[in-house]
């Protein structure tokens, strides 16, 4: 089958799952994929790209590890492409086969995703839980799919290496029951997390952050034993979702 | 002058300057600027707009102050505006009038924006100032205009209430030196910020932070009395500018 079919077909979610491969777009994002682990399949590029050096060194690379390269058409291009501005590259990739076991081995901090649909939100989300050392991020029904290529551009490569889960409801609690990891969410009706003592906080966690506004599922808060909330100045109402995850990661970090 | 007009030169950084207006785009923005102290000068929808209930009702609110309110071309409407999906409807303020002095009086924690470019960060910045309590943000040249549509848009309505002072670096340094504020910058080369006791913070604090990757200005960078970073995990780079704002702000907030 052709590259460009298969980029395509990619496009959806279903040939993502079917296939289990993904599409990386732009320069930054496909550099960071051929850094990773992960095997590449092919790679797809406009003529112009080859004007641009960095863009130019990363088919030379793609090419010399024998990942199938073909130049297309600006349109045929734009065809396959799924983000905003492209930048005249994208690499096909098999999905990292994350398990659950390899990921609570020796998991400390989990961060869940309860039905966030923005795709950049949840790329800056999980590139946050990756840079502050979260072990797995675990995605709940609701959330958009994280191998989207918007979500994979905006996770900046922490795609590459942070293992993400997707599990249902009921996988969720029993792992949560069986790993004993006591499960915490956002909620602006919680305890702030200012008056915590890091001290004390449980050997192992799970954070759970929502869509904002539209709180937690029920599903989830059946599973939720303690909610915490960012003190925030009179008259301000809310912070970004990526930004709130940072923050609380970032005071809710092992001691 | 016709607003639709106004409305297209507002797009101009020189017009808004000379007129001390701007435009706010989007329903939820327009409901935040009516919500505010400012004073709006007109209001430009589509005939689309008043199918959605609250669309309607934001215009319905505009005429009860006595507004101008104009229903335009979709075609008109798109030349006037510059987000990605304005839904329709635009608004036109007055800058708010913001001065150093009132904004120093009471102030205990500034943010100060070092050459941040693009949009969609410079507005999560200021929204994250604002919620988390910091008392004005100082924007330094190289950045962004803060009264551009899409930082107007991204900041949530922070703007109709957040201080934010353009100043360049000299006025910057002798703010810093007439108010005894030490300048701490975000670095990659800093103390943890971890590892810093709340306790001895000076009471007053103002925190840079600069574009990613490229570093501080020099400018800058001779006013910075220290550097603080972020820990992150092996293997990861870097952390959005808005996250790692909201991190810093936090993990710095007066003990």
């Amino acid at each position: 089958v052709k590259l460009l079919t298969i980029a395509r077909d990619l496009q959806r979610r279903k040939a993502r799952e079917r296939h289990q491969r993904f599409v990386a777009e732009g320069v930054r994002t496909v550099e960071a994929l051929l850094a990773s682990p992960l095997t590449v399949t092919g790679l797809l590029h406009t003529a112009d790209l080859m004007e641009d050096a960095r863009g130019a060194a990363v088919v030379k690379q793609a090419m010399v590890r024998g990942i199938t390269v073909k130049e297309v058409s600006d349109a045929d291009f734009a065809s396959a492409a799924d983000t905003d501005a492209p930048q005249g590259v994208l690499a096909i990739a098999e999905m990292p086969s994350a398990t659950l076991e390899q990921t609570v081995a020796a998991g400390t901090r989990f961060l869940v995703l309860d039905a966030l649909q923005d795709p950049g939100n949840v790329g800056t989300v999980v590139r946050t839980a990756a840079a502050l050392g979260v072990h797995g991020t675990i995605v709940l029904p609701g959330t958009v799919d994280v191998w989207n290529a918007k979500v994979v551009r905006s996770a900046m490569g922490a795609l590459f290496h942070h293992p993400v889960l997707a599990l249902d409801w009921e996988a969720f609690a029993a792992f949560a029951a069986a790993h004993e990891v006591p499960v915490w969410a956002a909620d602006m009706a919680g305890d702030p997390v200012e008056s915590l003592d890091r001290r004390t906080l449980p050997p192992r966690l799970a954070l759970v952050v929502s869509n904002e506004g539209a709180g937690l599922s029920p599903h989830v808060a059946a599973a939720v034993t303690r909610q915490v909330r960012i003190t925030m100045a009179p008259g301000t109402e809310s912070l970004n979702v990526a930004v709130a995850t940072g923050i609380l990661l970032h005071a809710l970090r092992p001691a």
